[in-house]
Formats: C-alpha cells, structure tokens, sequence
C-alpha cells in the first residue's frame, strides 16, 4: 500500500507479510478512507490465513477469528472494515452453502480470491459511482470537497473524487474547492496531490473558509465520501463534515454523500448510534512533530462527525443515487445486484 | 508590543521609535485584533508626530496625514484602525473647536496624550463589556470561542474572552472550547495561551469539529469578537466564525459577538459592503514555515468572513447589549456617552 501519512512529499509503498502490520498500519493511517481500509482488513486477513500454522480447517477458523478481531478493532467509524471482514469470515465459513473448501490450505486459497476479488470490485463500483455522480455536475461547476476521498482513499479511482475524475474525464470543466482537513490535513496533502496528477483546477482552503465562498455563491455543489451511512441516511465522515454540509444547506447548495452500498449500515436506525473514534490530541497540539499549543493543552480530537439526513440532496452509490426518503431509498439499494 | 507570533513559545516584547516599524508590525500580524491595531495605529501616529522635522502646525499636519494612510493601508478589514486614525487627525486639527494647540509642539504633545487616552479608554470598555457579557453566562456554563480575543487582541482584558475572564473572575465555573482557527491557529496559539495564564479549562479543537460538539449539545454558548460590524449588525470577524455561528443557531445555541462601539460602521448598510483581506496563500500551504501542500498548490485565503446578523442572537459592547433589530439597537449603543 501507498503510505499516506508521506504525502505530498514523497510517494512511498510498502509491503506487509504480517496481518499485525495490517492492523498497525490501519490504526496509525498509514492506509485510511473506509473502501481502502476495508479491502486493506481482507488482505490482512488473507494474509493471517497465510499466516497461520493450522493443519486443519477448524484450528485455521480460530486463528482467522482472532485475526480478524485484532483488525476489526484497529478503527472503530468506518463500517467496511467490519463488512469485508464479515464478507471474508463468511467465506472461510462457507456460509453460503458452498461446501467445497475441505482443507485448511482449500481455506487459504479462497481467501486470498475473495480478497482480490473485493478489490477488483471496489474498482469496478467506484468507476460506477463515479458515473451516477457526474451526472449532478454540469459544465463550469465548481464542486467543494472535504478530506480525501480519491484513488488513494480506496483501491483506486475514488468515491467522491471518483465523481469529480468522471465529470473531467467527461470533459466538463470543473473547479474544486479543496478544504485542507485538520486535523491530518488529508484535503491539503493527499487531495491536492491527486488532483494536481489529473490535472484538474483547485484551490485549496483552511477549513473554516468554506463558509465565505459558499455565501458568495461561488460554490454549487458539495461532494464528500462517507464511513458509515444509517438506514435513515445519516452520515457519519470525516469532522468538519457536518459544518460544511448544514451551511451548504443553509445557502441552497445541494450536498451529497458519495459511498457504496457496503457503507450502508442497515441495522443502524439513525447516525446517533455511529461509534464516532476519538484520536491522539497530539493530532490538534502538534503539526508534523512540530508543538502548535502551550504545554499542557488539554484537546479533543473526533475523527468523525455525524451529517443529519435532512442537510443531505441525496447519497451517491454505485447501484444509483439515493434520495429522500432515505429509509426507502437506501435498503432498496443496498439490496440491488 | 507583545510580538503575537512567536507566542506560545515565547513571550517577546518589542518597542518600536518609527511608525513605519508599527505598519510592517500591523500588516505582519505582530500586533493583531481589532482593538489592539486601533490602538496601535494611534499610538503610530503618535510616533509620526515625534518623528516629524515640521516646525509648525501646518507642515506637522500634511506629514501626519501621510503617516496616517499608511498606517490606514497596512489591514483593510478592522474598522478599528480607521476610526482610531481618524479621531487622532480630528485631535491634531482640533475639529471639536478647541484653539489651544497653536505650535507643532502643541499637537505632538496632544496626540500623545490622545493615544495614551484611547489605550485607557479600551481597557475601561473591555471592562465594561466583560461585565455586561458575563451576565449572559451561567455557572457550569460550556463556551465556544473562535480566533483570539483576550487582553493580546486588545490593550489589555480582552473583548469575546474578556466577558469568559469576567464569568471566571466572578466565580463562575466555565469551560471553554477554543477552535484551533485556521490558518494563523490563534486559538491554539493564542487563546489557549492566556486561558492557562487565568487558570480558566479549556479543551482545544480543530475548527471543524465545533459541530460535532454543538450538536451533542455540549455547548451552551457561542462568544467570539468582531472586525468590523454594519448597521443591520452582519459582523465580518476572523474566518470560520460564520460556519460556527449557522451551525450553533440549527443547534439552538446562543451566539454574541463581543466588540466595542468602535467596531461598528454605521456607514455600511450591511455586511458585504465590509472589505474581506485576502492574505498570502502561504498562511495555508505552510504551517511554521513548513510546506504541507504539493508544491504549486493554488489556495485562497481571506482573512475573515461575514456572518449575517440573522444568526447572532445580540452584540455585547461596553454600553450594553444589542439585540434585533440590530439597525435601531446599534445605533442607540453607539451614541450613548
């Protein structure tokens, strides 16, 4: 994986052979956004499979369970994580019906499948988000995003910026407002980095002046991704989120979600019950190692916040555009093929 | 002057002899808040006058008029710096009748005495709008505060956190949230800073997550200052207090900006009229000199923003409290003796 936390600076890549790494690496955001952490958890936990030293199939599911507790722990918001692990747990199990992994190695080989095979599709659905989303973007618009939520956000292409990669491969010309994101600053150093590689137009902004441009009407769409979508469409995404989302509203510009239905979490009936993950305060006190507040400073640091349904226009998926109702709109989604 | 920029880390006091020192020092945020450049530029003209070879009152008046438009020049936003310029022209040409100054001499010695008189006068009305803001806040109040404005912003108590260090100093247990405020990070710099001087407990954010905590309705109260206010009572104060106060008033969340009546432009009909600084695009690609965006990174960076009067439930000012409609209140406060 691309290790994010070296960006804009240098583009590093590193391996793991570890499932531990895996975990460490979700954890400390060495890999972040929720389709990217997701397929990261089934890579990890294929590589756990690897790992493990079972001669037989029901020692292998132990070890595979324990695995895949210590990565379903590294990151409490984004709901993919869960997902694909559950997705891969269920396959080792054969859930399905499928009864023919015998052998703890038969185990072995699925999972790597299964992994890749998450990958290929988060590719294939994000290009289909992007699709659906461009289609809300005319020629001349200018689009405001928050954090990042690009190629590097996912396996590759984007979910929100896959919408806004679309719209520019489509030949619109667009202009994007990009808020630089504290506190890990994602929009400054990785969104900035993507967009620049594309060649689309931005400007960059600290967070807190996305309100002065929107009032101006220079603005005439919000896209962001999204961690964990309730059944009644309230979205839980990186903090600062909700702010922009409800003054966007407040100016008349409609706002969208951009995620795809894996980000769905049906059992939950509104966003209040999303674990929203408290970070290292040292991520507000400090900037790249370097002290910004008095010694001492006591800070919180939410990673995420939760955006009301009703600030939203609509959610972007990869099987259509949610509208409200989104406790009708959102299920019937979810559940397409 | 307390050099502004090298806080929290060191406390740095600088003395200047030349007013042109004191324009660099404004436009380079040395000194910064709205008060602390009005009073600032005063005592400038007062330099201006010391430094001027005129040997009478007419030649001493044309030099005072050029050193006043460069000290007029140096920030556009703050109606502070124009009106404390102005009041030092009208006391050198004796606009209120009085004959008494005939010599050069005789104006030098009377625009020492009037910057002298207003650096008074704004730590009396600081004083005085603290008491007149405290009574708004509760024991066991939670406060919101944006940007910085505590005695560093003024020439001493402060405006928006003079009214917290009343509350606090009349035994009221508060805390206080302090948005970080990018770009220039006053709150985690500055306010976080003279909150542990007072022994006041604050809990420091990134700007962006002020929602989340407005929305879990942790906060009962919104403060922060103003640059500049118009008649219908739009404030243009420090970027990012627009975004705090639409979210704060969806939560049902008091909002008072915190000024004095020096503040107020009742020329300005409302607040897009109001001048918005743009500052150099470095205050956001760099954070301490160090480059966090790609390099070649396009960003914007207005210094401030406009939040219309509709979202500000009254304006404490060292006469009292206005509240809408904001066009007949404001102007009563301001005329008061």
């Amino acid at each position: 994986m691309v290790d994010q936390r070296a960006l804009p600076h240098e583009l590093v890549v590193v391996e793991y052979a570890d499932y531990r790494q895996v975990v460490t690496a979700i954890r400390d955001m060495v890999v972040r956004g929720a389709p990217a952490i997701g397929v990261s958890a089934a890579m990890g936990l294929a590589l756990a499979a690897l790992q493990s030293k079972a001669q037989d199939k029901p020692t292998l599911l132990r070890d595979l369970e324990s695995a895949a507790n210590e990565l379903r722990a590294s990151r409490p918001t984004a709901v993919n994580l869960g997902w694909a692990l559950d997705r891969m747990l269920r396959r080792a199990r054969q859930d399905g019906g499928d009864e023919s992994l015998t052998s703890a190695d038969d185990v072995r080989a699925a999972l790597v499948a299964e992994a890749q095979a998450m990958a290929d599709e988060d590719v294939a659905a994000n290009k289909r988000m992007g699709t659906n989303g461009a289609a809300l973007i005319r020629d001349g618009d200018t689009i405001i995003h928050h954090c990042n939520t690009g190629g590097l956000a996912a396996v590759d292409y984007g979910t929100a910026l896959g919408v806004v990669r679309c719209a520019h491969e489509q030949g619109k010309r667009i202009h994007v407002f990009l808020d630089e994101t504290r506190p890990r600053l994602q929009g400054a150093r990785l969104s900035a980095w993507e967009l620049s590689q594309w060649g689309i137009p931005f400007t960059l902004i600290a967070d807190g002046a996305a309100g002065h441009f929107l009032r101006q009407g220079r603005i005439n769409l919000v896209l962001f991704g999204a961690d964990r979508i309730a059944r009644n469409g309230d979205v839980a995404n990186k903090v600062g989120s909700y702010m922009l989302a409800t003054v966007a509203h407040e100016n008349g510009v409609p706002v969208y979600s951009v995620a795809p239905t894996s980000t769905v979490d049906l059992s939950l009936a509104e966003g209040d019950a999303i674990p929203i993950e408290e970070r290292d305060p040292r991520e507000v006190t400090e900037i790249g190692g370097v002290r910004i507040a008095p010694e001492g400073a006591h800070a919180a640091n939410p990673a995420f916040d939760v955006t009301p349904h009703r600030y939203l226009t609509g959610i972007v998926t990869e099987n259509g555009i949610a509208y409200p109702p989104f406790d009708v709109s959102l299920p019937r989604l979810v559940n397409l093929q």
